[in-house]
């Protein structure tokens, strides 16, 4: 299956999550409406509603709409995440248009992103699900300590492959994780660890694919600048990785240029990450992630629903954007 | 009362808030320990938490420790949001002592109030409270608004007293207002509604002070400096109602001050602002807060945490600092 026919085993549901975005974004304040809507909108391809759903369908959810608003709720989330990401990191581009923070200020990233995460906690409460609750209230918490993980490895060149993962752990998978079990506890509670499990891989492999794709593809492919890690200072698999393959002066090359950030060195690092193995190291490591992810829908009954999160897994490992 | 017999009312309590506070701020990652606990050790005078406390006791809440729980989680958001507020206003001294975002910097500042706005939220699930929840989850909207509100309205001098109102009553208010609403909640709740209204006034009036003090006291006093809100091109009451008393050309320089922020002409400001009587038309309308503040209190039974209350309200009225 591709992307598209994947979605289409939930279609009705998946662009009912759309809908119960826009809603939730309505505010009396016009900014925060003009800001959310621009955000949301600017898109992705709504990875983490999409295993949400089928994670719900897939354990036998089928009354109601809770998976939709679980989705939706989800989304909120990781758009929150993402305007105080480009505020972190002073982004100017995502996803081939201006970032929030570039198109209007810092502040308005800032307090947009308040906004919502508060919004998000307002529907998690307003689900009465005591379990989503849980799930989203201890998610959120991991997500957060992730970020500020993130923040003391940048910089840093003696930053290890243990401490790498996790930081993708914390700052990408935990929300896969939240969506898939909170998804599936709608349902088949017995299910929930397997399908938390699928998830926390599947998100794994998604960051490990996004680090190697930030020296490999191209800015129209991905709609952010080739080298963004590397002038940020982020010690992800690849760097960590060629540090360890590459001859002493390379390695030094390369510490430094974590230890400074900037993209004087790019193209010299670029062709280290390759040469070294480091990239092909890194692909590895997604592999195995993702087929823990494989691995643990195994005991998860046969349907078009767990048939669609395998296909999604073995797309997110060969994606080049 | 003073202040500190106000306190004494609900001494044990009051120190048992701190270490909750301390607890709960004990994360694996040694930065959001660090930047927590500076914060919060920071101190403020923990007016909220206090004003939660004395509310619950009122009510005639006597079992368990969820009141201390409730003014601890109270706290942990107002600190998230000064820490975002000091990055929004790119502050650098509160309450005498470095901004998290001057001490360390703006992602750390942006990643550790997110992680404490999380932590809050975690927190209030584990009451197992659906009041409380939906308080909390309510108000944090409310208070996010508030505060975009608030940069919308930053550099136009066209700001109306309404809309200064409404944004004084998202960004502070409405947190008094859930710390004493979740207060009374735990105890005799037909008495929430009096409370709630009570803790919305004086928040108001307490934030109102605060509006006239950025005028008129100094910075050995504050522990910030003087003129902050005019530096920053804000339109608080003060501002606002100097533009209406003024002659038209000293208006037109109270506009363009607000328009273009900068303290070029504070000396002339603060001078139109006494002179005009802007000042004691704001003192008057923060006297009119405490009053309905007072007011609202009326049906409570007679109590010393009651009178407590009262001596607050008095007290945060005459306040200096």
């Amino acid at each position: 299956m591709d992307f598209k026919s994947i979605v289409a085993v939930v279609g009705e549901d998946f662009a009912a999550v759309d809908t119960f975005i826009a809603d939730s974004l309505r505010s009396q304040v016009p900014l925060v409406n003009e800001v959310g809507q621009y955000i949301v909108q600017g898109g992705g391809k709504r990875l983490r509603p999409l295993v949400c759903l089928l994670a719900a369908r897939a354990c036998g959810h089928r009354e109601g709409d809770d998976h939709i608003r679980v989705a939706g709720i989800i989304e909120l989330l990781h758009t929150a995440t993402l305007l105080h990401d480009d505020v972190v990191d002073d982004s100017g581009l995502r996803r081939g248009r201006a970032t929030a923070n570039a198109r209007w200020d810092n502040p308005t990233a800032v307090l947009v992103g308040d906004y919502l995460i508060s919004k998000a906690f307002q529907l998690v409460v307003s689900l009465r699900n005591i379990t989503v609750m849980d799930i989203m209230a201890h998610g959120t918490c991991v997500i957060a300590e992730g970020e500020v993980l993130q923040l003391i490895n940048q910089r840093d060149p003696a930053t290890t492959e243990a401490r790498y993962m996790e930081v993708i752990y914390g700052k990408t998978a935990k929300l896969f994780e939240c969506a898939a079990e909170s998804g599936a506890s709608l349902g088949n509670t017995a299910l929930q660890p397997a399908f938390a499990a699928y998830a926390r891989h599947l998100g794994a492999a998604f960051q490990i694919i996004d680090d190697v794709l930030d020296y490999t593809s191209s800015a129209d492919v991905m709609g952010k600048n080739v080298g963004d890690d590397l002038a940020e200072g982020k010690p992800t698999l690849p760097l960590i990785q060629a540090m360890k393959l590459a001859e002493p002066t390379d390695a030094e090359l390369i510490r430094e240029a974590i230890r400074t950030g900037g993209l004087e060195h790019l193209e010299q690092i670029l062709e280290l990450v390759r040469s070294s193995g480091a990239l092909d190291y890194t692909m590895a490591r997604a592999k195995e992630e993702s087929d823990l992810a494989l691995a643990a829908l195994a005991d998860v009954p046969a349907s078009p629903y767990r048939k669609a999160l395998e296909d999604l897994t073995r797309l997110a490992l060969a994606r080049n954007s």
